[in-house]
């Protein structure tokens, strides 16, 4: 089970997303390079992002991206299931209707017990997931990165935040 | 997020071993023929299985698999990470060091914060499987199974346990 590249850059694009001044964006490409990571490949991302309603993206030379709601407000489950889509890891194959001793369809009125029970821990998964979101990882953040880093950051954002005419 | 089928066949396989009379064994080939599953794919998580210690295997012409613990020590949790492995879903790249604002190695002294409410998340995940085992999965079917169906898995039972000499 491994969850794609994609969730990290997602992650992290929001959470920097959430830095910005009220009204900012931060185009696709200062996205991709503050994070190192290929412009062509997050882009497919944030429009994951976008069409689950956590970015909100204007076009245009001068568009780009910002958070469609607040930081408090967007979950990791979120950004995971906009990312990865929303099926169930376990998928139940229905085996349990093959082979000699199967029944009819009448036999099976109530989902496999196997495939209920990996429901449930994927749920208390999902439920975890929930409860994490943007504001506090922000906040943990803040408290705890290097000295060094928001006065570069402050930098970079001063160069790269977009304005739009309101 | 995707398990791969091989969770599901070995749950299947597991539960079905817990039905044998103590001593006896099931061959790979009736496994395989009991779930509709190609043997061939089977016999590979079927030795999975038994590298985890969750089943037991004696070779020969006269071999097969049994259960190496009681149902009840056997969970979910045992048998996904056995077929799967058990590393994380959500792997840290270490995006967080890339880019315009990276500094040197020494300014992260602690793992990301994001892979630490990813990993906090799939504990959960783990804990929920880790209390679903197979005695209670087993008593759950006993008691919801259609009626026509233990007659013709004791008939099957009757034809492929193996009883090895002891």
């Amino acid at each position: 089970m491994k969850l794609g590249d994609g969730v990290e850059w997602a992650i992290h694009c929001a959470m920097l997303l959430g830095g910005l001044p009220p009204g900012g964006l931060l185009s696709g490409k200062a996205l991709a390079e503050f994070h190192g990571v290929p412009e062509n490949y997050l882009l497919k991302h944030l429009k994951a992002l976008t069409d689950h309603g956590i970015l909100e993206s204007l076009t245009g030379p001068k568009g780009g991206y910002r958070l469609a709601r607040n930081p408090e407000d967007i979950s990791l489950l979120d950004i995971v299931e906009a990312v990865e889509g929303g099926k169930p890891a376990f998928r139940c194959t229905e085996i349990r209707r093959r082979g000699p001793c199967a029944l009819d369809d009448s036999a099976y009125p109530r989902p496999c017990g196997i495939n209920r029970a990996m429901q449930r821990a994927e749920q208390s998964y999902r439920e975890a997931l929930a409860q994490e979101n943007l504001k506090a990882l922000t906040e943990e953040f803040m408290t705890t990165a290097d000295k060094r880093f928001l006065p570069r950051a402050v930098e970079w954002f001063t160069v790269n935040t977009r304005m739009p005419k309101s």
